[in-house]
């Protein structure tokens, strides 16, 4: 497979900016508005992996796409632009590894030869369409995420695509609700679906933690990080995995500072961290295994308005070295 | 395969009334909010489609379901309740072909033995969300299309699971935008994108009209289903046709009566005439094969005041009978 990561401001002067393929110099992307600036990312990051396959539109018969807007704004209209067959996914965050399966069953069956998966996210859309105008400048508390500027891609191919990174297995995910109510608690509120899958995988695959070199979960942030390895630890499962083993891409891409000290949420958070950290990690051979599992909260503003509780899902896949070093 | 079918109160007086497998006393569903009864009506449909496929929820390892809901929240607390591994899709009114394709592939590939695939719209969740509170009765001109409430789901198994139904082949669409602004004019908006799958699965498949006892698309209404015919002809598929050749699930729905007068739209709308009124004559023998294509007008309500035009998609399934008279 190959990739295409695309970041914007505050994700690009972060820990992972060196991997990212493109970080743009406003969050605008030249674009006259958020929805648009959104789907022009998610189409760069497309575009990047494509070329970085080795093949071209023409040899793409299918596109897998996710993002957090209403009927999926972002992805509709880039899938407009490209005129690809398109298929849709909302799995909020989870986008990312929800499209990635997809992509990887649809190509291997034999169903399509080259797809396409990708998912964005972007705090300026997000933020407005879930809580409260931009305008308003509204304070958070320290332990909410922040909607990530980003979006990643990756080309999946029965045919070589480059990058000697596949994906081996993967596992849907069950919706899990831990009945968290407060929508500024998503990383709690994911938590106990991302361990669900976790303890799931081991179980069905009969593998173990130690044949992988890395456990990353989507969007979990620091809070929601804590709160699942706590509950892997206490379901055994963690216990004795050495520091680094299970990290989280919420965790791992923005520098402590204001307004980011929950760490990162949204679709972009994995797909961008996904597409450049770790698909460049693997192409190195520095990876040889990882479990990624992708996220997502599955409320809505009229479920928190009605008093539901926000349930939560993760999907997971393992994607596999090939070849480096 | 198997199927589900539940409709509303207008639904059930319609002519597609004998075909549903329930159709409810009332639009509440027994339920406190619109929302939560879209999501009753939905799980209703699937539970009906599980107990006719002769299995039981433990057999099924996928569920598939998209809805017209921000963040799909009538599937995503679906999904909760019934604590099955979990895909959402959101394409609009295209949810129902969407997710039987999916569901198709991923389980004649070997990826999962048995799934669900289902979608379901409401009326009194997606008329306020895309339109106006329901409270101020607004008035809509007569060949807007009304939002279907019902919703259909399909067993779909490697294994036998009765009805003598199989999905044959599949097409994905792609985003077509035939500049309509207007949000009311739903039909026109979507018929280019069923018009531009219909042409490509022709020629692609070899086959030809005649192949075929009914081609069907799923909430073109009225108006869209003339504009598609019109243009098929144009193109010299449709001539020759005979009478009844094309139909349209929205055109078929409800009787024409003050309000109706443009026919159905919804993904409940393809989702309960597919999974009842085609579902069941196929099963009998009476159609032998049908090309399905539910129909998505992919705008938002953002989208809208932005002044986007309105991208339509429509993905193809032919279901073939196998046995039958």
């Amino acid at each position: 497979m190959a990739a295409g990561s695309v970041a914007g401001v505050k994700e690009g002067q972060g820990p992972m900016c060196r991997w990212f393929d493109f970080v743009s110099a406003d969050d605008t992307f030249g674009q006259e508005t958020w929805e648009q600036a959104e789907s022009k990312m998610l189409k760069t990051a497309i575009n990047i992996a494509i070329e970085n396959s080795g093949f071209t539109d023409r040899d793409v018969d299918l596109i897998i796409s996710g993002d957090l807007l209403n009927q999926l704004m972002a992805s509709s209209f880039m899938a407009r632009d490209l005129k690809l067959p398109f298929l849709g996914v909302y799995g909020a965050c989870s986008a990312m590894t929800e499209s990635l399966l997809l992509a990887a069953a649809l190509t291997d069956g034999g169903y399509f030869n080259t797809a396409v998966n990708s998912a964005s996210s972007h705090f300026s859309t997000a933020e407005r369409q879930f809580r409260n105008p931009l305008e308003h400048g509204n304070q958070k508390p320290p332990y909410a995420q922040s909607t990530v500027v980003g979006a990643g891609a990756m080309v999946v191919s029965g045919k070589a695509s480059g990058g000697g990174v596949r994906v081996a297995e993967a596992l849907v995910g069950r919706v899990i609700d831990a009945s968290v109510k407060d929508p500024n608690q998503m990383g709690p509120a994911m938590a106990p679906a991302a361990v669900d899958t976790i303890i799931t995988y081991f179980n069905e695959s009969g593998r173990n933690p130690d044949d992988f070199d890395l456990i990353l979960t989507g969007d979990l942030g620091f809070t929601g990080r804590e709160i699942a390895l706590d509950m892997l630890k206490g379901l055994g499962v963690a216990s004795g995995w050495p520091e680094g083993k299970f990290q989280d891409c919420g965790a791992m891409i923005y520098n402590k500072e204001p307004g980011l000290e929950g760490g990162g949420s949204g679709c972009g958070c994995s797909a961008s961290v996904l597409a450049g950290f770790v698909y460049k990690k693997m192409k190195a051979g520095e990876f040889k295994r990882i479990l990624a599992l992708s996220t997502g909260a599955l409320l809505s503003t009229i479920s928190s308005f009605q008093g539901e509780s926000i349930p939560g899902i993760a999907h997971a896949v393992v994607l596999e070295s090939e070849g480096g070093k």
